[in-house]
């Protein structure tokens, strides 16, 4: 049985809240957060506090707060046992306050309101000595199948990544639902479409899905959409996207 | 049983014949391209032709052949019945050279390496009479739950958003997996996040969703992403895509 704090009152606190509670193997001994009513929901599952001074003993205590506090609360920590944080872009050493530390970042979007399946969700971890590294990925194991050992600056790179995948894509999402909803049309009808371009990338590469006028260096429709579009930053997204692709395929626009 | 030929050997003519010879109440009565080799494939289930002077009697004739090329197409067409293009860009009005026509846009990604499920798929329709309409609607809904009725320009602003939501969102994916690749990272470890992200939507809206260092104002991340991007064209994106998200949250970077 793997013991487990957790600190923290965010998105990846109650998602690695949930999953730990329902993972056997693992015993959720304890949640802190500076403010107690945003870990009050798991009163009934765990120990709930809000005084970091008197954690008590655990195996492994997780950091799931905001990247600038990391360090802050590493300070205030007065345990034994391996100390790690939740952050792609955060370098393990702001843990240097402890000797055994380590990071355990799994790559997923989370929101409080649906609690997603964590079996696939890709787990980053990284340490600093054999025996944590047989620690974490025995935890990570429990919760999921894919894990991974990457070092700070991998991490980094794979965050960027996400950025590009996740932050950048949905914001899409929400230009062109913004679009439609200008126009008075219900933009669920995206939603095919936007399902079957991500799930397509199961069986294939995003280079071979390309599809589109830039693609096919469609000037009539290049311009008839640019001409379509009112608000100068989407002319702005859509001009330098379409180029990126042209010259992606070995063409300009 | 109603009949249908289908004009071209492209993606959209492929996954469409593929529907309609698997759809009761659709007979597929000919298949015509210019290169009979291209639709060679289906030369067991319906009769192709090269010839387009000769063809058969059936109640919808299909375009589904490049934009630019809908009008002569239709030009050459010596046929009676209900002539229709795929096109989501393209107005209803170049087939005027007929009397009765029609627009049936399917709003999806196709390739022809994958047989796609149309059930699910949104099909836009377009006439200029009620009994046509009546026609248009019933083949529609043969194959697919959801069917629609938009005008050309309608479908002209609902063809933007999805260059955004499929076009460009899969050239964002295509950058990240690149971005990995290029750093020795297997790219993959991104799906599970790109799944998630998408069929996040099918509950919530995408203004609810965004997460990420644009949206939090995190400056430090933002400045340490610029920095381990080489490619100029990926800090302009960077750039110009966290700077329209800290704008559609009332803030600047």
């Amino acid at each position: 049985m793997i013991t487990v704090t957790l600190i923290g009152g965010g998105n990846v606190a109650w998602q690695l809240a949930h999953v730990f509670s329902n993972s056997e193997g693992i015993e959720l001994v304890q949640m802190y957060n500076k403010t107690l009513e945003n870990i009050e929901y798991f009163a009934d599952i765990t120990t709930i506090t809000d005084d970091i001074k008197t954690l008590k003993k655990a195996d492994i205590y997780i950091i799931a707060v905001s990247d600038k506090a990391i360090e802050n609360v590493a300070k205030n920590l007065a345990v034994n046992g391996l100390i790690v944080h939740t952050s792609g872009t955060t370098e393990m050493e702001v843990l240097n306050s402890h000797q055994r530390i380590g990071v355990f970042y799994p790559l997923q979007t989370f929101t409080k309101n649906h609690w997603v399946d964590f079996s696939e969700i890709p787990i980053c971890i990284e340490v600093n000595n054999e025996t944590d590294l047989n620690l974490l990925k025995k935890i990570a194991s429990i919760i999921s199948r894919n894990v991974f050992e990457y070092n700070s600056l991998e991490r980094k790179k794979i965050h960027l990544a996400a950025v590009f995948v996740n932050n950048f894509v949905n914001h899409l999402y929400y230009l062109g639902y913004h679009f439609l909803n200008e126009n008075a049309i219900n933009p669920k009808i995206l939603f095919p479409l936007i399902k079957e371009t991500a799930l397509k990338l199961q069986e294939e590469n995003p280079y071979d899905n390309q599809t589109g006028p830039a693609k096919r260096k469609d000037i009539r429709t290049f311009e008839a959409h640019l001409e379509l579009l009112e608000d100068s930053k989407m002319k702005e997204i859509y001009n330098l996207l379409s180029n990126s692709i042209a010259e992606t395929y070995g063409e300009k626009l």
